[in-house]
């Protein structure tokens, strides 16, 4: 075990030295062989010998310099034995530990730790498999590695396609169980990923697994002497979610109380038909009228999926880069997001949206949402066959019915080294609010120099308004921008009573600081089950802005413009 | 303040000596006014001053006694503030408290403590209102006090009725909170009543208040000098479940780790149009087809609703009592029923199911049901204008409506002083399960000297089989034997891989211990996050089979048979 100077990371966990480390390094090895437990070198840390997007121990799109959230080692363990060790070797050692699916949590830190110097625990390059489809349950049970792009595949492979469908998110490339776990949400009628999760294997911060819901209920099959993880599973666990006593899964998510190594996840069964569609609305201020008209079509379900409002230029990125439209180095002025919309015979706002099921019900359906949206001047509809050189379209219409895509990353190249972070407020299903929203960020981003592009996606009583916030992360003024714009949009938006659904490592402790009524009594309860379940704060410690007991939350403090390389140094 | 031996109930809260509960009581009445903290007397806790099915101390459907579960007095809070400082004084007292929010937990223990000599909460007599109705958003916010009549009748009242429904359940004089919290059922698409219910504010063991999800975010326009639970609300409190970080809701269901003082719940838009229907199928063995044929018209949403497949013995019990049809005193012969199902026009089993939306869908998804069910040999369609007569089609009409009845707690008169226990267990969807459920069900019940009562409520992916044990209250041996069947089934059941979902208060720890995967580590999660959150043990313990630090379990074990008055004599 070399200990040298070159060896050593830039950044170690917090309180350990070079000697402990690597003596739990070689501890790990022990569990996992040497092959499966890297250390980041200080030069890779700091960025300069891989591409980034393919790190597993930094945030492609960091906004603090390349270096602040970054891992001191990556470990990838094989099964879930030895996830259980590595588990308990953290808690010997004392050493936090940050795990992740696969590290495609873009525009919310990626692969990337909380606490810098943590160890990276990437359990999806191993533990990958798509473990079983059930037809008749119209269910898969899958591992950390599958993406929704692997799931899809899998039925494909398997014929299954035509009975099964799955719900993916914009990018098709992510963990299905990290996504789930994240409550990120897809857009056909299973849009809400974790409603529609069922049955999670947790490994507990000390190193215990459980299954949840039925999963607690053994299969009189199962071999007692294999290791609970490999034991036959109730034949219930992905039907009911519920069980006995209380229902716990929900704690698992955005959340550092388990590592979640198996979960199962409903398919939507072939509707019997289906058609996208997309209705462009003319002008900027067809917002209000269009939320208004969405809400009681959702509500009622006559709008079955979870559909998306898009601002012209969410479009545009995709179709191509900001230079490619302008040369102007100020945000774009309305009278240019009008001839932009115009080039591309979009609207404004664009409305994607479909219908599912057999013909009479998808006709009826299309009747009442093409009458409600005619109100709206201007409004025009089209079918993807009306548009074949639309790419957005010919996307949506493969999203919308579960076919995964990655074309929609394409926005995020919009500025030269593009890099994102999504502002996502929720706010109720009123033009108001949408309005309200809408002129806030924009205005905001305009201040910080950033073009607007945002979409809002209705889910079943609220809306998910997603902020893309394109900066270019290898000009530290434009990082510095964007982290400045999403701090003080977060601020703005906790003074109208929004709040954020999910953000970037940058910002959680900002946004849980917001959820503070009552002098924070929420963060009470969760610090408390924290403490209870990982008394040593091993596991991902200030996720969510849950810092375990022992953590001083302000030596991790992250400012706009604080482009640190972390407290080791 | 008296504390003679009159005054003292029969059962005290465990170590608590008479002088200490007067302590107690005493310092509770300086909080809730004298009136509203009643101590239960000793003939009050025999059961012989009042009829049990007002009681607020006992289980009207005992099987153990009417004085084994029992508390010792009942609180009456006037407010969340009030809740909050009883639970502070039970923890100053180290005093066993059971909340429940009007006591109709019918089948699963009623009113009545785990734990003997408990102090019942009884949240709902004076906080029982409708908080709000948003027409717009769909939704309403109760307190627990609130039935799912009273809130139908708000609706009726307010002329929102053509605007929105309620799911309810079989009754509708239950809680809507507590029969969420308790993750009951309903029958239209809205009838997983945890999935449709938003926010809830919850009183933890250490009497802190917490709003979930959005309620964690302070609305701005709220008083900051009003009392916590008096401040007006994040408006997205009752839109979006999840908030940030974790999701905490799920907890605080099955559970003894906080008090839900009020909650939001989804309301179903009027879908534009509605019709249920009856199909009767004719003989025993049509079980198998039936269940098959509605697993994949579920999954895929043409039966939209929560429908039921009904034995018929749960039909006929509410039309009328076992005397009416029969002088046996033998378990009705498959003869025997044939008979009554020929009486009554029905079938062996009859499925109750509704079409939801304008009429060209309706038309639709009533053609693929009826084709489906066709394949049955005999199988009969009703609408309930072609049965004016039938009672339970007439009733099941209204549940499958949103419109609460009482009319089915008819058939716990099946026999004479009716009592009825529930055994529930959760399957797969297939027609083995179900007929394995059955056969099982019904050998134990004909065992056990009891006709089979029964139902499978199909949910999303998974059967509720909801059996009946229907017997007699002042008949000892009838209490022992249908004890000694549920403890019975549990096991048999856990024996096939099947779990119950919710259970009465003697059989919750042979329950709970039925769920051990590997070693029982969900209990070990539950556990520790109790202790963590009610270091004391004072709220439900032993609920759901989990007992905090410092409880005995072994102690408040119940046996068939043992009709015991408690430990404290």
């Amino acid at each position: 075990m070399t200990s040298n100077s070159e060896a050593n990371p830039l950044t170690l966990p917090p309180g350990i030295d070079a000697a402990v480390f690597h003596k739990f390094i070689a501890a790990a090895r022990e569990v996992t062989g040497p092959e499966n437990a890297t250390i980041i070198s200080k030069k890779e840390q700091l960025g300069k010998d891989q591409y980034l997007d393919q790190s597993k121990a930094h945030d492609m799109f960091h906004i603090t310099g390349k270096s602040y959230f970054v891992s001191s080692a990556v470990i990838t363990p094989r099964d879930v034995a030895e996830v259980q060790a590595i588990v308990k070797l953290c808690n010997e050692y004392e050493i936090p530990l940050w795990p992740f699916s696969i590290g495609r949590n873009v525009g919310y830190g990626g692969a990337a730790p909380r606490v810098p110097g943590s160890i990276g625990l990437e359990l999806g390059k191993h533990m990958n498999k798509v473990l079983k489809v059930d037809v008749d349950g119209a269910y898969a049970l899958v591992e950390p590695g599958v993406t929704f792009t692997d799931l899809h595949e899998y039925l494909v492979a398997n014929n299954l396609r035509d009975k099964l469908w799955v719900d993916v998110p914009d990018l098709g490339g992510g963990s299905v169980i990290g996504n789930t776990t994240e409550r990120g949400v897809g857009y056909t009628p299973y849009g809400d990923h974790f409603m529609m999760h069922c049955g999670m294997e947790v490994v507990l911060p000390d190193g215990t697994l459980v299954r949840t819901g039925m999963g607690a209920l053994p299969n009189p099959n199962a071999d007692p002497n294999a290791p609970p993880h490999d034991q036959e599973p109730n034949s219930a666990w992905q039907l009911f979610n519920y069980g006995f006593g209380p229902y716990n899964d929900g704690i698992f998510t955005q959340s550092s109380l388990g590592i979640v190594v198996k979960m199962g996840v409903w398919l939507m069964p072939n509707p019997g038909g289906y058609q996208s569609y997309m209705i462009t609305l003319p002008r900027d201020e067809d917002l209000h009228q269009a939320i208004e008209i969405i809400r009681p079509l959702r509500t009622s379900m006559v709008l079955q999926n979870v559909p998306t409002v898009r601002s012209i230029l969410m479009d545009a990125a995709v179709m191509g880069n900001r230079a490619s439209y302008t040369s102007s180095d100020h945000p774009l002025t309305d009278k240019e997001l009008d001839e932009i919309a115009k080039k591309l015979n979009l609207g404004r706002w664009n409305f994607y949206g479909a219908l599912y099921g057999p013909e009479p019900i998808r006709k009826v359906m299309w009747q009442i949402v093409k009458e409600a949206f005619s109100a709206i001047p201007g409004a025009k509809f089209y079918f993807p066959e009306d548009m074949p050189n639309n790419l957005v379209l010919q996307t949506r219409d493969l999203t919308l019915q579960g076919v995964p895509t990655t074309t929609e990353l394409e926005w995020v190249n919009w500025l030269p080294n593009g890099a994102h972070l999504f502002f996502s407020p929720i706010a109720k299903v009123t033009g108001d609010d949408a309005v309200a929203q809408y002129e806030l960020s924009k205005r905001r981003c305009e201040e910080a120099g950033f073009d607007f592009i945002g979409d809002f996606c209705i889910g079943m009583r609220e809306m998910h308004h997603i902020v893309c916030l394109v900066f270019d992360r290898e000009d530290p003024d434009s990082c510095r921008r964007a982290h400045w714009l999403i701090s003080q949009l977060i601020d703005d938006a906790a003074k109208r009573g929004w709040g954020e659904y999910r953000t970037h490592l940058a910002l959680m402790d900002q946004i849980a600081q917001t959820y503070n009524f009552n002098n924070n009594a929420q963060m009470h309860l969760n610090t408390t089950i924290k403490n209870a379940l990982d008394p040593k704060g091993i596991l991902a410690p200030g996720k969510n802005g849950i810092w375990p007991k022992g953590y001083d939350a302000r030596k991790f403090e992250v400012r706009p413009g604080s482009l640190t390389r972390g407290p080791n140094l």
